[in-house]
């Protein structure tokens, strides 16, 4: 045996464990991290080109530590899209919103506290709890995948977490979690100890109904928490960002990294910034093709889930890894999120959405044979 | 009393404390942040242009996890100037070395456990103990600033860190640890208990004498850490990197945020790889400016500590609070890193060198008058 991890001392929870990711295959078309297939128009190309090119020539100082222009410019996109004014001092960024969820870990979880998700939801918020030493409590859903109050009011009044995670869309499932229950669950946790109740927005552009940002007024313990990955069409920028009260900004910063978010990322955001009438374009087309696809899943004979993001949960398989198997012979890379029986696909361009439900529709047929 | 910070559910350790940062002032001259004071040249800049401009292009798909061609041109990089041969397998990148030590620190810390450091020294590797809920040991250092061998080995042998951090040349007093000193705290570390032995070499380009690189074969417990911050003259890119055994690479993705490095810091960081031959002249510049700022603060009468770094700390001073603003009154702004009688002034350009040696013979002037 050659030396490896378990051979290093590394901390007793991290033994055995891998590295958390979507297997990454070369396949024709891969429907599996909810990525928007739309590539950013040209002329946002050139804008990104020209910042970055700006920045780069004071590259060797330090960015703003404090991403000023980049949080005023995020506040006004709140501000026109959710019709709530939220300005710079309720903003902060961070490389992906994953690197904001473990800053509000470090603040508010951390050792001898908990954090509370009600799964299957965005497993992330486990794994940033377990990197932050914060117990993590894995709440209740219902069989159709939506919260139940009283099971997770009972779970909260029990546990009396430090911090309550509410996915809305819920990643993998799709299905969006209504202001009153999220409103219910806020007072809950309130009730139960002074905790921070976070509500993950990462897929709210493709959502039917409203962000809940217009709840942040007279609630100080909720954070909104937001990225470009979706539908700014910016996986690759990494940024991420959430809306509070001025005091939740003012806190992580006494925990995140200085410098954290460079000069080369603000100039990047700030450009696509710019541009979000057109990024929105794109996502009502996908709003139209996920529609689509949970039409045709159903037509199909397809268990579907309510979808209010960019994907869609389908189901039932008596072996979702074998289904997941049989779609990748057929060139369509979907997830499976180990929720037993279902499989999620990412929306995307009209002819890879058609190459998802032939290899569907030939798998159905050949099961009928 | 408006609603702050206090009044959330923040950790308790937290409460009281104020972010990280040197003041950001407006002044002529800023010689406070080790900044390189030289703007990357210009062919560089229109290479970080196009490079990013690819990166742009695809920027709607997360971008490579494992940052696989960065970490083989830093290995390259590092076997070329260390002469040394290293392979990407080797080597770790992540947005600025703070977040490479958060990473270690999240692997080989923790709760339950603790870090070492010889202070002063950077004081973030304390800061981010405390953010991954690290215990922290300040360990000793003599009047002149050097590590003290026993004193240290018996502050191991008495504490039995998890992790040793060692910073060579070290921030903010500029002096290098000479590598049997190195190589004894190693051992003395794991025969305490098997810990990790962290070497940061963040100034290392600027050093009289060789990286430490070499003494990794053989020493599974040992990790460099490196940045282009300094040398590169990339401050605003924030980008660390390590090198170590492979097992410390697989180790540290475990708790890494998936996806960290963005596409567009991966493409910069690129491009300067390409221009390392020219961003190693400036070196040499400022290695010259460096000795010239020390032989002339010598020459007014200053104590000067040796320095294998792009900064000098200067001393004694009564009150070296108050001798930061008079310097910074003659437009000169200097860094009071909180060590009692000493400050420490940044390599900056010759035009800047000058203006600060002005203003502290100025003072020099003043005072003998």
């Amino acid at each position: 045996m050659s030396f490896g991890i378990d051979d290093l001392p590394v901390r007793d929870e991290l033994r055995g464990k891998s590295p958390y990711g979507a297997p990454q295959l070369d396949v024709p078309v891969r429907l599996n991290t909810n990525e928007n297939p739309y590539p950013l128009p040209e002329p946002l190309v050139e804008r990104i080109t020209e910042r970055v090119r700006q920045a780069a020539r004071h590259l060797n100082r330090y960015p703003d530590r404090d991403a000023v222009e980049l949080r005023t410019r995020l506040a006004e996109y709140l501000t026109k899209t959710a019709g709530h004014p939220v300005a710079a001092e309720n903003v902060w960024a961070a490389n992906g919103s994953n690197e904001v969820i473990q800053q509000l870990l470090q603040t508010f979880g951390g050792p001898g506290r908990t954090a509370i998700g009600f799964e299957p939801s965005y497993s992330m918020h486990g794994l940033i709890a377990r990197g932050t030493g914060t117990g993590w409590i894995s709440g209740p859903r219902g069989e159709d995948f939506t919260i139940d109050l009283a099971a997770a009011e009972k779970a909260i009044a029990e546990h009396r977490p430090d911090v309550v995670f509410i996915t809305t869309p819920n990643n993998p499932t799709g299905n969006a979690v209504p202001p009153e229950t999220v409103l219910a669950l806020y007072e809950a946790a309130q009730a139960a100890k002074p905790s921070m109740v976070v509500v993950d927005e990462a897929y709210i552009e493709f959502s039917h109904g409203d962000s809940l940002l217009r709840l942040l007024d007279g609630r100080p313990n909720l954070v909104v928490s937001r990225t470009m990955s979706k539908a700014f069409g910016a996986a690759g920028l990494r940024l991420g960002y959430l809306a509070a009260h001025p005091a939740v900004v003012d806190a992580v910063q006494l925990v995140r990294l200085p410098y954290h978010l460079s000069a080369i990322t603000q100039a990047t955001a700030l450009a696509a910034l710019e541009h979000t009438d057109t990024l929105l374009k794109y996502v009502e087309r996908l709003k139209a093709e996920r529609d689509r696809l949970v039409a045709e899943l159903r037509a199909l004979g397809y268990d579907v889930t309510e979808s209010d993001a960019n994907f869609v949960q389908f189901g039932r398989f008596e072996d979702s890894h074998a289904a997941w198997r049989e779609i990748l012979d057929r060139g369509v890379l979907v997830r499976d999120n180990g929720v037993p029986g279902w499989l999620r696909v990412t929306a995307g361009t009209p002819a890879e959405n058609d190459a998802f439900l032939d290899a569907v529709r030939d798998i159905k047929k050949e099961q009928s044979a």
